[in-house]
């Protein structure tokens, strides 16, 4: 067990049963999710030691958070509770030609106006081998982005390995903004996981004769903004996961690692029946931390990541329940779905 | 058929299924609700003609208000769009010792930020015979204030009867400011609808001798009362709803009519097994609009509009869906609830 | 075990979740039920040999109503497939000072347009000892009225005895009517069963001093009826169901039997959370059947009788699902509601 | 906005949960559909001013349909009250290679038992562009071809463009009376939308080596059927569905637009998840109306009515829940269901 | 109407409800399942007189078992009651990467603990023409092993047919063992079905080159097998299942029936959204004895058996809830899914 | 926070929802429960310290169980994990005349199958101020005798005080086997919890003039009782819940307090709509252990433990979801249900 600590917004998840729209009928599921939320229940449920930093409302919207993530043995003893509100989003699944919808009321939130006295990162990092926060945190606001430098900064004193999903949310800020404000964040971070949009939007980077919508992947061009990134920046190691959607029901997953020296390309899995790919990608980036915090092979690694996400697209929810062993039996080649008994 | 103004916050009410206390398990009830719209609603269900008149934000959360209002028959055409957010609730229904709990999370909404400019009130008031909104609305912030008032100056010089729940709400204002503002709507005030604890908060007055908790009622403590802000505000008609909570799943139902000369004691229901109590003064409100603006006579009113709301409590969610027959029945005196067939 | 034939009609009930009202939200409870089914449902329960004769449609919703009428281990092949349509009654559950809310879809069902040659009374009586209907079957039309009476002649002839619960409908027919026709059934039947309704309907007798809405029971009133019945038809038993209605939601329950010498009363019961009154004079003649052929005296008939459908008042549906030993649990005084464990 | 009519039955849909069978649980999805319903929602969340007109009985089921099409905005004020019953239909939905289940209780509705004299064209179409009715309507008896019969003459002697999907229903009635009684509507219908099946059934005509079942089309045979028919009856457009089941979880859906000069073909979408195809062709007349009223170019009109009938196969009900945004979101490219945040 | 016995053990089936994973909310939908009684349900739907023989406790577990397996007109009159308990398993469903997971709480049930001495088979096998069981039932302990094999002489005594599906379950016992006992049976058995697995594991045969995860049969190889075990232990027929499983939630679906003369292959299925597959083997079983015992040529009893299977892939439950007039319309060649109306 | 360890059976609790029968419906509500881990829970929700020993099956039932525990912010990591199954009880919940129902199917579990070598009291105790378990557990089994009473010892050994909450289940053993077991831990015992039953049913000793059933309760006989008690054995506290059953749905609820030298009886309430009451007994427990390790006087203590655990009674589930606020805002008087907001 390695002591890893995540940080960022957990949200109320509101969604219409099955493929109902909004307030088709009086029913929403309740659950939890954000980002590095999404990262650290999948390393949990994979057996790490897993640390959730955030800031939740003290009410019972923000105990029913917490009581949540506790249930998945991750240790909540860091979250900070006041503030005015814990933010929402209401999500409808898409399903065949229709797209998933995503309305976000996390506006005023209480991790929104938390201020950067407000964290003892020293204590936190305390015993810590490693620290994931997303792109999604900074674009929060100013405090937000000092809040992540803070923490970023005590990391690597304290010898803290840094991974971050650049995950670009065109919803929360100007490119412009988020590519000035991900540079500074880009020295500190030693393992880098983006999708080619966030390339795009970020550093202005896209894979020559790709096209995400029609499927079509070029491995060169995912090499070379590789390679690019990680010459200026430094990263110890940059992955993309590569997704195909060929509708809401069916896509193409994939992904990439690039240690500095050659690219690893995974198994791409076909997934025919969609059940839930919100948290699809935190699933890579949780499968990536545990591969690598336990010493797999960089090929081992991606495989790994890639198995574990593509099993999340089965999984309700923003979480990937999916155990160690689940995963190393999609990799050993079962992915025929035959009952296990 | 006549047409009837209300104006106020429509909230999305997340409840908890059954008694279940908030996030016990995933699903939540999502209903919509909110003083004035209750009011609008249950006199929609009495065949009047309601326009019901808010700020919702222009998306899916904002369509689903509105689609559920117009289920009613309301009209929604002058309901304003935009903005950043519906507000919302979260109400666990409590049961026998345990109170009902509701947390608000109605900042920031659309209609809190909305300017007096937005509200084309001559326009609304066209054709209009009465015009309601209760003390929530000022309580929402200064701009609130001002609409209110201005719709109140155009409702009197196009001959509009108003009418107004006090309906004090210690979470949204202080008591000073309350009290300070309240009076300012007095003037306009033909129809005032309170309880105990309004008279006491806004005006300083008790009855004396009444207990809410143990049930005690003094009828003449409530006299004096309406006897005093009517000469003081020159209400036509002051009410007042009495209620004994013997338990979250018992009370004693009441009501009240001082029309500047005598004062009207309605019947007193004993509701033995409470379905959802949200709503019940709003729909007392409504059955007085009913009532008066069918020129009821007063005795005949505030029977009228305490057997309304006393069923009320029978209903699940905000709304009290009944009908004026259905009234007419328990008026008529079968509250024995055999079966209809 | 004792072979008991009943006959009528079945409907699919359609029901709002909860205490909603109808099409408050998406969701219809869909069950099965009628006043003779309810009958034979219960006696199965109490481990009767039971034969349950009707006709409905040979489509996909009769074969829903037989496969429910079969889990209970009814004898369903007397059963006829065939005609339009199965009725449908749509109900609401009242709940304190609202009533519940029957809305009938029954018409043009396949029963109602039956035909008498289409029963075999001569090989559904083979071996039986007991054959019941209810008033409600002749009005559903003049052929019931001849398929119920070649019935009661075919019973007789084999020696049936035969238990006819008056069940008074005002939707199914006229007053008029109804006295005419179930004076031609009244010297088949053995076993009379009424409540007080009934009586004044059929035979425009009531007891003095009766008020079921107000609660107060005159005792001697129901033993002039009785006799007065008993004298005129010949019936061996006449059995009164006792309700006095204080809300929708608390009854009190008791019942009366003449045996054409003397009264005998039940012990009453404070029901004060009634889950589902549907079925609840259906679950009283089944007790009274199962306590008569099991040749129980008076007095115990009567209390089992009551004790039985008591119960019936905490169970959802039509049906009483109680077994004997549960009837006896209540009859040896634990009326207390302590867990059993 | 254009003010659009469309006339029919509603009924009442009760549908088991999720891919069971009727009655495999207890539960019933209730929700209200029809043929020229269907396309009355469908125009009302395009933004269209739309009257749904026809009978629905006076009770508590009347009511609840009347409340549902009023949530879309729907003007329901020429809707009549009264008569026996709302008409039913249970469905199954299909999946793989079971296909849906659809059993009709649809006899002596109220609708179906109206007379001429209670529709009152001359008001209904005051102020009206577009009246639209199906072949299901005058199947449900002779007096309802009178009703559609009038109303056709009241439409064009106001100027008002009539459309026509011809939705041959076996179940309703037998081939010859459809194939007489079709004739007569002919010269009244501008607008003609129909299926190969519809073809076959009314006119005797097929699209030579066109086999729906595996999935062969052949483009010319559809143009000739086109031409032929728009030459005999003068339609102003003939409208054709292109439809291949591939199973009842995975379709191919096209459509064809013929102009009297040009055939124009749309896109061919693949559905490889399908929620609910009932209403499918409905929600292709809607968008096709919707586009011919707007002024769309014939090729620009199939494509957007094809689009948005596609887009109904996501959605629970038999109502299309999308709006033009979406629809055109659709034809803009994006199929690929990727989420929108 | 032919009178067929199955013998095993039926369990409680509790199920997370969509695609969630156990106790990732709080309901469970609770059914009944196991493999002989499925034979039994799914003949009983076909229409034959089913027979049902096991032994579940004398409480309201059991009471619940026998009430559902009624409900499909089943006899249950030779069901033993008494013992400890009712065995369980948790299902949860997989989906597109991620396996159906059975979890088993079977040991200790009532009939894997019930005697020899406890069955009447001659009574049992009164009248019958056919007798069924799998491979499970021995598997639960040497006590079945008796139980069993009494069955099978009684039957051969009394000339009815024995079928035996071989079922293999690692879960249940040790290879070695299960080989040893399957072969005391094979001699009473007549059609003897099973799938490669089977093969494998009891009598250490395969299938040259195929592979089952990969999808790649080898006819041949399968016939190999058939005439192999048809020559040694004279079964009348031996009938395989072929699946190749793309993901859990698609399935290539076939079947092989050997004479003992001749391999008859059917129509491979391509089932593209699988709702459970659990039961699937089951539902070929029953397929095949209804098949034989009504005559059907063996070309005609594969393609049925198949056909009846592969509908079973869209039914909820381990239940194959579909008749022989659907099964025939899937035969006929509609695989479309066209909606019936 | 105080730390406090619990030591007993979790089993995985299956109720059908609302007042269904088991096996009415489908569905089960699938929670976690036990005697001890519900004293466990609600001194969680109190804010203590809390530490619960078990043993569960190291499977997905198990890891269920240790999640829902894990949710409430409990210590877990005592758990044993291994064995064969976890206990499973299904509630039938009472209402009215009908008391609920307990079905066990606890036995085999994985904790009754486990050995006094599996348990580290010397590491479990270490910090720890109190320890409770109750008679349940030792009735488990022999092994389990043994445990409790290696873990009353070290408890003793390292000055951790000691409750017990004697618990009878007549289901479990024998009242002699009870008796001579109890008996062997009486002098461990420091706080000794029962109701009127467990002390007839443990010492032969009764209030006189105590009926249960019918209400009437004799304050000094639970005064003598406690005294011979408290002398023989040498408790500190002797606790009493006094429980009035009205109906399963009414109840009376109140408790004494005997510290050796007085007796303090609580206030009584009542309680008029119970939601649930298992786990009344251990609310009443915890609320006991809270106030007594938080140096609460006798009357105090007393009125503490009662009104928590009277609020227990409107909670679902075996858990007593409630904070000490909550206990204090009905403490200080308001026990009538007005909304909080």
């Amino acid at each position: 067990m390695n002591k890893i600590v995540t940080f960022g917004e957990v949200m109320l998840r509101l969604s219409p049963t099955g493929y109902n729209r909004l307030f088709q009928n009086d029913n929403l599921q309740a659950t939890f999710g954000g980002a590095e939320l999404n990262v650290a229940v999948s390393l949990a449920e994979f057996g790490e030691d897993v640390v959730y930093v955030t800031k939740v409302p003290d009410n019972q919207i923000g105990d029913g958070a917490i009581s949540n993530i506790r249930s998945f043995g991750i240790d909540t003893s860091a979250v900070i509770r006041g503030g005015s509100r814990l933010g929402i989003f209401f999500l409808e699944k898409g399903v065949n030609l229709r797209p998933s919808v995503c309305i976000y009321d996390r506006n005023y939130s209480s991790i929104q106006q938390s201020d950067v006295s407000e964290y003892d990162w020293d204590k936190i990092f305390d015993g810590a081998k490693w620290f994931h926060f997303t792109g999604i945190t900074p674009a929060l606001g100013e405090n937000l982005v000092d809040i992540c430098l803070k923490a970023c900064k005590k990391a690597k004193e304290k010898g803290v390995t840094i991974s971050c999903d650049l995950n670009y949310r065109s919803k929360l800020w100007e490119q412009e903004t988020a590519a000035k404000t991900i540079k500074k964040f880009c020295p500190y971070i030693d393992i880098c996981i983006a999708n080619e949009e966030d390339a795009q939007n970020y550093f202005g980077l896209s894979a020559a004769n790709t096209d995400v919508y029609s499927g079509v992947i070029n491995k060169d061009g995912y090499e070379n903004i590789a390679k690019e990134l990680v010459e200026k920046y430094g990263f110890k190691y940059m992955a993309f996961t590569l997704r195909t959607s060929i509708s809401a029901s069916v896509n193409k997953w994939a992904g990439m690692l690039y240690d500095g020296d050659k690219c690893y390309f995974s198994k791409e899995y076909h997934i025919d029946h969609i059940v839930d790919r919100v948290g699809g990608g935190d699933s890579f980036g949780a499968g990536l931390i545990y591969s690598l915090i336990n010493n797999y092979g960089a090929q081992e690694s991606i495989e790994f990541a890639v198995a574990a996400s593509a099993l999340k697209h089965s999984i309700e929810g923003d979480f990937n329940r999916v155990t160690v062993k689940e995963v190393n039996d999609l990799l050993q080649g079962d992915a025929s779905g035959r009952i296990k008994r």
